[in-house]
């Protein structure tokens, strides 16, 4: 839908000041490494989930300047004719690296690395950025709200409150992935095959003199899916009674009540009582008022008696949280085909950046396929294997562990090659399946919402050391 | 840019099977009146700010469903032929009221008022809530974070954090109208005439040998916007040293320096002082490093030597409160031309919706300029005015207050006329302007972030007794 749009110009201008700025001082043609990472997964959970990785291929897919660009840059006489013309000719060629959408991820790993001309590889951090920090952020707060339904069915409810067209597409997308049963928004279906369903809103009651009318009419035309919303008046002194009524007047084939007020444990649990007595155990229950991970938590917990979810404003906006902060970082160069690693130092060491061209692997207990731990590496480096292996906290490298019977799987994949697209994005609902079989073989004590056990997250012995000598180098000066 | 799509799927799926519900029900052509309105300002604010009607109207202009859409309802099977054939003819013919772009407004004001065929009024709920909900939000939060900076220019730099294309987009115009001078999101120049500015990432610095090269190199390709960012390794060691070192050296038309980390009071009183014992007192010192309005007023306090602010993450998802929370009801249908007022009831007195066809006017002081009240009346009720106008709180009508001497300003006006556009929108320039000029004409007790001075939102004396007449009318069933 969005990436029909050319989006090369939904950039921070910098990144044009820059390119031209390199191209000025004849260093467009540099080979620069850049990696996407985030510092701090939100709401203080165990890990988050990639998303937003199809989008990013189709925008660089899809990167090209159109003359109405040119007219526009050329307007700000800031920029000279031979980088207005290089724009023109512009072809993306850099070689992009990533993490698959659906996968756990946590602080520090390089989600996407972009190899490639200064002048190109910094140019595409905007959007990267942007796409994956959106898509991530929903995906994660999905996953959330979906582990704390324990089972329950969770639809994605919050169109009307998402931060634009992109953000309820994408967002109705990325809550699928990180476990949703579908969505309210039909676009998303329709483009991305995330399964849209709706029923009725409160207005449709008040357009008929009575609810009763109001259900009956809606279970004549929709016997397949009769959800009546009970809650415009009252809902145990009116909207149950007359639902029972229509039911057991129409019989219809599959049959639901959806409460969108009020004290949802309460409710639920006399409703359930009264339907149940109508002879309606079949009738399910759905819930969508103001949900989020910890409602949901509590009301099960008081014995609510709930079927399903929709959840709205705190899902679509990651409410409690609505960042993902990655940042996109200089991490190596190229000169003359030797690699220079590049580090950003910060006062904070856990701001320290990761230097030199790298990858991530995932160690998997071999006998209950379990994770033990993520081991960044340098490229080249042999997988983590063998007899006692060692992974070491690089904060802390006295905590060590001698590590036999696993296995490592690489975490990454090539997505472009020279600027050659070279992967196919899986179809949604492979994404959405490899993310909960991902996020089952974690740790249990990454998966709780009140301070999770922090995930390993651990430096190769290689990797480490030159992190070390950097950060040494830069100390003398 | 967005508008060019089309996003007529853009739509909760209940909004499509009411249409069919209603066209099934030979209810289609019944005429109901639908009013948009909020509940609440956004942090606990004074007021908001309306914002995203443009879009609103390119929206409803662009409505029709393509070959694609119907092909999509087709494959549901749950929608008839007739009603498909409908949609394929389909053309929006509603009226439309709305208070334009930049109106400082207030909770349980009909922002928008859709009267037409219920078929069609329903239909174009969600898109109406997403962009209203989306760029009231952000011209909010904009509008407090400008307040807060007192008189200094405040930037929108947020693109790599806002939720999607769309957000970032249609953000930095809302954000733009809300009183910011300029953005970093090039688009939104391109698109929307929002100045976009902008200059160097770390990555910049980083590439170079030195920061006095990368420094020196900035400041010959850009002699005109020279501004600096100096945290990349130490800002009072090696940042502000090389720069006034380069600023001496190449003496640039316009010269700054940017932090973008690090205790801002601190470093720009130190980097101050440094700047102007090296003679360069026009240098200008920018930060933007995670601020909101909050964080603004409490360095200002310390006493930071501040020129500019650029404001990222917590402006473009409002952090603090990324919900805006605007809902569509039904307020009147009319039966055989005559016009029957609808409620919707709740426990919660202030959830309890305003009946009818209505408007909105707000009194200003003849002498001063200065806003006394809004009065929401019906539609056909003479402007408030004359000698002794009453107006009184709707909730506990004892308070009552006699007004004289002001003039009352009707807020809404028509944009769509039996479906034809009979509004146009002014330029962005002309809506930040009015903007500014309208809160300025707020009282002084709703402008301040802790606990403002509730403003009066009145009910006039026809509306409230029609509503306590259909309330009455509830409570005797």
């Amino acid at each position: 839908m969005i990436e029909k749009l050319n989006l090369t110009m939904l950039t921070d201008f910098y990144e044009i000041t820059m390119a031209n700025g390199y191209f000025e001082s004849d260093m467009a043609d540099d080979i620069a490494y850049f990696d996407m990472f985030f510092r701090q997964i939100p709401d203080g959970g165990g890990y988050a989930i990639m998303a937003g990785l199809e989008q990013v291929i189709d925008y660089l897919n899809n990167l090209h300047f159109t003359d109405e660009d040119i007219a526009f840059l050329e307007e700000k006489h800031i920029f000279s004719d031979r980088f207005l013309k290089y724009l023109k000719e512009f072809r993306f060629v850099c070689d992009v690296w990533a993490i698959p959408e659906g996968t756990p991820i946590f602080p520090g790993e390089p989600l996407i690395t972009v190899r490639g001309p200064v002048i190109q590889s910094q140019f595409v951090e905007t959007m990267i950025l942007l796409l994956i920090n959106h898509q991530s952020l929903i995906a994660t707060k999905a996953n959330r709200i979906v582990r704390a339904a324990g089972g329950r069915p969770v639809m994605e409810f919050g169109t009307r409150r998402a931060h634009g067209a992109s953000a309820a597409i994408y967002g109705a997308r990325a809550a699928y992935i990180g476990g949703c049963a579908g969505t309210a928004c039909a676009i998303a279906d329709r483009d991305y095959g995330v399964a849209a369903l709706g029923t009725m809103a409160h207005s449709w009651v008040q357009m008929y003199p009575s609810e009763y009318e109001a259900f009956r009419k809606y279970a004549e035309i929709y016997p397949d899916n009769c959800t009546l919303l009970v809650d415009t008046y009252n809902v145990l002194k009116s909207g149950v009674p007359a639902a029972i009524r229509v039911f057991d007047e129409m019989k219809p084939e599959n049959k639901g009540i959806r409460i969108d007020s009020g004290d949802v444990a309460y409710l639920t649990k006399r409703a359930r009582k009264m339907l149940d007595e109508a002879g309606h155990q079949d009738c399910k229950i759905v819930v969508s008022n103001s949900l989020d991970e910890y409602i949901i938590q509590d009301v099960i917990v008081e014995g609510a008696c709930i079927d399903s979810f929709g959840v709205g404003e705190r899902l679509i906006t990651s409410k409690s949280e609505p960042v993902f902060g990655g940042v996109y970082k200089l991490s190596a160069l190229e000169k003359d085909g030797v690699m220079i690693p590049k580090i950003k130092i910060s006062e904070n060491v856990e701001k320290i950046t990761n230097p030199g061209f790298k990858t991530v692997y995932r160690l998997f207990d071999k006998e209950t396929d379990k994770t033990i731990a993520d081991v960044i590496t340098l490229d080249g480096e042999p997988a983590p294997g063998g007899e006692d292996y060692v992974i070491f906290d690089p904060q802390a490298i006295w905590k060590r562990k001698k590590l036999n019977n696993f296995y490592a799987k690489n975490l990454r994949v090539q997505v472009f090659d020279k600027g050659e697209c070279v992967y196919e994005s899986p179809s949604i609902e492979e994404i959405k399946a490899y993310c909960s079989q991902q996020a089952a073989a974690l740790w249990d004590e990454t998966l709780r919402f009140e301070n999770p056990q922090p995930y390993y997250v651990d430096l190769s012995k290689e990797l480490w050391e030159m992190k070390n000598h950097l950060i040494e180098e830069f100390n003398r000066l």
